[in-house]
This record gives C-alpha cells, structure tokens and sequence, in this order.
C-alpha cells in the first residue's frame, strides 16, 4: 500500500485562472483525507477524478480564506449528492461557527452528520486514531492561530512466510493472526518455534506532514522527524527573509534546512508568493540544503 | 452608450469543471454592477479580464450558495489588491452577518469601506440610484427570500442640433445643458426658439432585468416591462412543471412566456438543471413563445 498526495492547489492568497489556493488530498492506508480546502478545492477533486464519497475528514490548518473558502462550498455539493456517512472537520477553534453560520443563512440541512474537532492547543496532540492511521497536530507558527497535520500509518502485521509455515501441519489458519501479531508458535512436542522463522517484516509504516502555513519553525524537527514526504510552504526566498517573518512565512532554504533536519524521505514545496513568475528559483534554494525537493504542478501526485 | 452583460456563470447548484454557478457583470453607464457571486466567481472575472477596482456594487438575489459562496473570496481579494473606494453589497437581510461572520473568524481587516443594503420587502423598491442610473428589485418567489434586479438607466440628455445653434451667435456655450435639459431658447428679440428644433431626441435609456432564482411570477411582467434584456432562469423543460414548483423553479416556456408578456427586446436563459446535457432542448421549448432567446455559453456578452 503506497501513500498517494494529489496536490489540488498550492497557490498563495489568490485564486488564479490555471491554479488553485491550498488543498490537498492524501490517499493513506485507504482513507482519503482532505487537507486545507482553498475557494474552488471541489472543482479541483473534479478534475482530480477524487471519489467524492470517500471524503470522510477534511484538515484545515488555519482560518485564512486561501486556506478555506470552499469548504462551505464542499460541504453543499456533498449534501446535493446525497452523502451518507458523517463528515468529520478538524480546524482552530471558531471553525464551526464559522461553517455552521453560513449553513444557517443558506437555509441548508445536511443530509448526513457534520461534526467538528475545534483545536486549540499549543502542543502536538493526536486528534484522529482508527485501526490503520493516526493524527496528530503540527503546531506552526503563523499570524494566526495554525496547525500542521501529521498523518502516520500504524505499524503494520508481519507477513507470513507460507512455505516456512506449510512445513509445519500442526499450523491451521485460525493461528495465522497471531503469528502476523509477532507471536511464536509452540508445537505439541514443546517445541518453540520464533515467530521470525516464520514471518516476514511487515511492509513499511508510511508517514505525511503537512506544514502551512508558518514561520521557520524548528522545534516541528522530533514532531517530522522520518517522515516519507513532507509539505512545507516556502513563501518566500531567503533574501526575502524579513519578509518572511513579518507576513508569518518560510523562505525555501527555511523549509529545506527543516527537510534535512528532520531526516525527511522527500520535500515538496508551495505557497509561493506571486511575485516569483517562474518557482523554479525557490527549489533551487532548497536543494542547495536538501536535495530530494520538488515543486509541485497543479494536480501533481507525490507518491511515497 | 450600450449596456454589456457578461455571464461569468450560469450554473444550477454545482460548480463544475468547466462552467461555474451564477454571477454576471453588468456594464451599464460606465457602472460595473457584480450580479450574484457563486464560488469561483473571481476567476470568471479574471478569465473575462474584468477590471475588479471597477466593482463597486454587489447585487445578491438570494443566500443559496450556488449564488453567494464566492462573495466572501473575492471580497478578500480585493482587499488583497488595495481597493480603497467603498463596495456596496445588496442582498437579503442576513447577508451581512453571512459575511462579518466570515471576516471575523479569518481576521480579515478590510483596507476598503464595506456597506451592506439587506432587503427584506415583498414589493419592488428602488434601492440604488445616482446620476445616471436607478436600480430596483423584483421580488421573486423562491425557496428563500429572493429578488431579482432591474437595473435602468436614467432619462439622458438631448443631443445638441449643432448646425442649428450655429445659426444663432446669440446662444453661448453655457446654454447648451439648458438646451440638453430640454429648454427652449429665448432671443433677445423676444423670439423662442423651440427645444425640438434646437436638439436631437435622447439616446434611448436601456434597461436590464435579472430574475433567478424563482418560480413562474407573471406579477413581475409590469415591473421589467420593455426592457431591453432579461435574463430570467430555466430550470426545468415544462414536461417537469410539477418539479419547477417543487424545488422553486421555473420552466423554459414559463420565462419565455414571461419574456413574451413584458415585451422585452432580447431574453436570455440559464440555471439549467444538470439533467439537461445539451440546453438547446431548453432554448427550442422557450423559442415556441418568444422568439428572440438565447443560451448562454460561459464568458459569452450580450449587449443591448
């Protein structure tokens, strides 16, 4: 199982005609988590072919339009599609008065259970755990209250070695699962066999952090640390640094360097400001720190 | 001076890939008039390469997102781009605290005067009027409280018969808006001479009536009576009359019929229910009763 980013926009502050303000959908361990949503993130998933029913929790980070406008608009077109299942959001406190209001002058019932996770703390919490994921907040520092998002997948079951174990009769399936739980398996004569003779390591855990909007921000490093694939805004470039810390951004050496601290599989960069016409500039500066960077295309799926 | 109807969108409920839901800018006067604002609209704007500091009054019809969801974005935008002059939103009562609630919650400072007109009347009144152009409501009858808008303009001057006044030195450039203003001219002779042989007739004043979203209304017909374009909403074939009235709406032969009743010059559909995968079925239904129908295609003008 691979862990799959599309990235449905990654522009700052304004919609453009052939790019989208930040949202992303992560495919992870078969759930399809929605990561900011941006003013025309639905048209987006359209374009992205996204399974619209399968968006069961939607991440925001921070309260800024860019960041969230179309998911009012997201949440109408689910209800006119006649979704089923509950629809978790998690966002900064303030994000269900914000939603729930417009519902309420548009007049509009959802069809199916709308609730909300409000976020408030300054430290890394997990906010979502079921049988294959966990999720927990990347507390960033921008000009309002922001987080990051780190989704993990659990540890997986070990595989089994099926011709080491049909060596073994006294072996039935009914015992399968525990020898994929890591267990030894004792024969009738007492002897032991090590679970290791028998099963293989499990496939890889895969990790994704999503980081934006924020200032460099070093004390994320031990939260990312390993991660397979790594989001970090990068506004600006680092002669642009007083800038970056007075609008509440990163330079993409900034992000690079938190790349390479953290020991990351691979960096993708956005939220570039408009006045770079051609991005190329800011991943340059970032491999200069941490080579496996890239810029994304609108559309772009990372894979891990 | 012509009147210039761009349609930005025209789409029932969801936004799709390629067309978006309804706004229109209205040129009329030298006014830039945004009619409705469904999400997506500021792109529209751009790809109709409208210039946004020229926006100054917002006409809302009714709080259904497919008509309102992109207000919030574009009025962050323009704060974004610098706008100074105030905007002006009209709209029903509720729009203001749709959108402060919004502001509020994205600590979003406006760098521009903001204002808000709510409406709650059943009857039409004028709500805006300056120089050269007066603008009514024409209230529709929704699933929510909902006006359309009839925007005309003023009564303009007589044009100056300059051959004529040549013939008398004795009339001086600072009578010529006396003239214009339809005055006759008195010689010192104690001769009148007579407005009609000094000045041309006036350009013909246009006038623009935007209906959706509503069911068949002919009480309306007085209202927009003779304008010269109406763009009135077509939800529905009149096979599904009984669904028209059900969700609020109106059939194509309904508008058409409405079209016909207020002797409009030109009537233009739209709204069309995603059922429709080719509208022309709609266009030919309204056609059987007014001729002069037209469907729209994305970013397409009409002018009267």
């Amino acid at each position: 199982m691979s862990l799959k980013l599309t990235i449905l926009g990654f522009n700052s502050a304004i919609p453009k005609k052939k790019s989208a303000p930040t949202a992303q959908l992560l495919e992870i361990a078969n759930r399809h988590f929605l990561i900011d949503c941006g003013e025309g993130t639905q048209v987006q998933l359209r374009k992205a072919k996204a399974k619209f029913s399968k968006i069961n929790h939607i991440f925001i980070s921070h309260l800024h339009g860019d960041h969230v406008f179309g998911l009012i608009g997201l949440i109408s077109t689910l209800q006119l599609l006649g979704k089923e299942t509950p629809l978790w959001i998690f966002g900064p406190k303030g994000i269900k008065d914000f939603i729930m209001n417009q519902l309420r002058h548009t007049q509009s019932n959802c069809s199916f259970e709308l609730s909300f996770k409000e976020l408030e703390s300054k430290h890394s919490e997990l906010i979502f755990e079921d049988d294959k994921v966990k999720v927990f907040t990347i507390p960033l520092n921008h000009r309002i209250y922001t987080n990051g998002y780190l989704f993990k997948e659990k540890e997986k079951s070990r595989k089994l070695n099926i011709d080491a174990v049909k060596k073994h009769p006294e072996i039935e399936t009914c015992d399968y699962q525990n020898l994929k739980n890591g267990r030894d398996f004792q024969l009738q004569n007492g002897e032991i066999l090590s679970n290791q003779s028998l099963t293989f390591s499990p496939e890889k855990s895969l990790s994704y952090a999503f980081c934006s909007d924020t200032r460099y921000k070093p004390d994320i490093v031990p939260i990312i640390e390993n991660v397979d694939l790594l989001y970090h805004e990068a506004t600006f470039l680092e002669d642009l640094k007083e800038m970056a810390d007075y609008t509440g951004h990163s330079t993409a050496k900034e992000a690079a360097i938190i790349a390479r601290d953290a020991n990351v599989g691979k960096l993708v960069l956005g939220h570039f400001s408009n006045r770079y016409k051609n991005p190329e500039i800011l991943l340059e500066e970032a491999k200069l720190v941490f080579e496996n960077t890239f810029i994304p295309k609108q559309l772009q799926i990372f894979e891990a």
